[in-house]
């Protein structure tokens, strides 16, 4: 299959909250987006549902039919083989589980659906158009829920011998640390993760330390998020600014080892997370510089994430263009 | 530069302990070789000229002139960078600091000397010679003082952004574990190393706990060594077979960790520590299975190095003649 300039893809971003696509065109551009709340503790065929029905309305919006599709993107968190196409295991969509996803998807668009992993796809979309343009060699790490990432070597996303790469969330980084749901113990997501830091800040206020935190969550303990700590912590709350630093320290160790690992030439961070800013990310910096090669550290770059939620509809839109031109390449910037 | 059949390079192996050097040809196998023991703790020149030496010498032996040379592969232990030359730190060869090592062979030999990591050299002896034939994605992993890796993607030797990759030694596996001479704390290679399974059991032994260990160290608990740790095993002694559980243990949380980032289709796993054998590589293998995916565990394959004491020369040789060709392939098999 050739790739016109006139071809037209969807991109589609299946994850625990949220499913968004988008109608994408050769140039990488958007021109249609449809968003909705993910059915994510129903069964698969309530969540395929939920995503035909993006589909349907996007390409109503671009007033288009599946048939003027080339082809169609599917991110999702989780492992997934992009060649069987089959979703194995996800943490936020536990009623996808051995579930031939693209095949699902593509018997009723009638059109080719290549399944990859979230992450995966991000790293993609930030190398074509965020915060990676031009790099070689990047990481992309996305904290939020949990932490995922997408290596990219050599311009081209590494998926390793049958597409499970990579799974940087798993990495232990403290082995007799909290267990983790995928069965290990100390994974970088069980402490350095949005979840982590919530589940910390809960346990300091149950101990009965001194904070505002609460004051942001209604009174309610059960009910801190990040994002109150966050305020607590700007408005000078000393646990809250505790528990972001711990945090920092676990991200830092984190990307010490990823740093050691790949010689990377950029770090890419995204997620909610990270929308904490400097807070978070300049100790965690400052805790990878303390543990990785001095060497090694001096050639890594942070940046960023530049597309927001964007960055998995539209990489997933672009890794589909690029299978479909044959060359790995695409005709965008 | 092209590769005729009749090509001849140096591989050099520059380790702690011993330096080895072979004159090998296009097809990769050994003309003569040499070996010599390493003036490690001596400064530079010393070691550069036993480099230089044993490279006369084997030149000798294979009736051969430096000017009948194609090029030189130099292996050593340590952060180097192929496209500078020079050799930034290396444990176990202190007085080699931001040396211009390539540089100081080449000027010698008249020839061009490409410095790389020695278990990255491994890596791709391996690759062409040894247990990994055949494969696309796979790491080598040496566990010896330390433990270094290679990692082969799409059958090339993946080495960063700027030739510093990959060091999986100096993951953090437990960010309150022992001190790294790195600076770190909790790497890989001080809980899973030949020089960690010493240390613990020294420190069993001092602890007063009941072995038979020191019958095999002459009854000084400072010259315990591991191979002295296994022979007690063998006979039976709880202490021993402790050690090496422990030393297991740490083995496979490391795999799990490279398993989940890199989902490779083999691993070799070499080095003096690896000769213990399924004693310390089952239950690491076992760990790594409760750790690391199912899906992902189940598309590794586990090997033995096949080339002991010779992969890092084979490889840096056969590193030379695929870059000699221009291809990045080899003629050899």
């Amino acid at each position: 299959m050739i790739q016109h300039d006139d071809t037209r893809v969807i991109g589609i971003d299946l994850g625990g909250s949220n499913v968004r696509t988008a109608v994408v065109n050769a140039q990488g551009r958007m021109l249609a987006r449809d968003q909705d709340i993910t059915p994510a503790r129903e069964r698969s065929e309530a969540i395929v549902r939920a995503v035909l029905e993006s589909v349907t309305r996007v390409l109503e919006k671009a007033h288009m039919a599946a048939s003027d599709l080339g082809a169609v993107g599917l991110a999702c968190a989780g492992l997934s083989s992009p060649e069987t196409g089959i979703l194995y295991t996800s943490p936020n969509l536990p009623g996808l589980k051995d579930v031939p996803l693209a095949d699902l998807v593509e018997k009723e668009l009638g059109k080719k659906v290549l399944l990859m992993n979230d992450a995966n796809a991000a790293a993609i979309g930030e190398l074509h158009l965020g915060a990676a343009r031009g790099a070689r060699n990047f990481i992309y790490i996305t904290i939020s829920t949990g932490i995922g990432g997408g290596v990219i070597i050599d311009g081209k996303i590494y998926t390793g011998s049958i597409g499970f790469a990579s799974e940087p969330g798993h990495m232990v980084i403290d082995d007799e640390g909290p267990v983790c749901y995928c069965g290990s113990k100390g994974c970088w997501e069980t402490l350095a993760s949005g979840t982590a830091l919530e589940r910390y800040a809960r346990q300091c206020i149950e101990e009965g330390r001194k904070t505002s935190i609460l004051d942001y969550a209604d009174g309610d303990a059960e009910r801190v998020t990040a994002e109150d700590v966050h305020k607590a912590a700007q408005a000078g709350d000393a646990l809250a600014n505790e528990v972001i630093a711990r945090t920092a320290y676990y991200v830092g160790v984190g990307l010490a080892n990823l740093i050691n690992i790949f010689n990377p030439e950029l770090i890419v961070i995204g997620g909610g997370l990270s929308n904490i800013g400097d807070m978070l990310l300049k100790p965690a910096y400052d805790e990878a510089k303390r543990r990785a090669f001095p060497q090694i550290y001096q050639a890594v770059r942070f940046a960023r994430a530049e597309l927001g939620d964007d960055s998995g509809l539209l990489g997933a839109a672009i890794f589909v263009l690029g299978e479909m031109d044959g060359l790995g390449r695409l005709s965008i910037r």
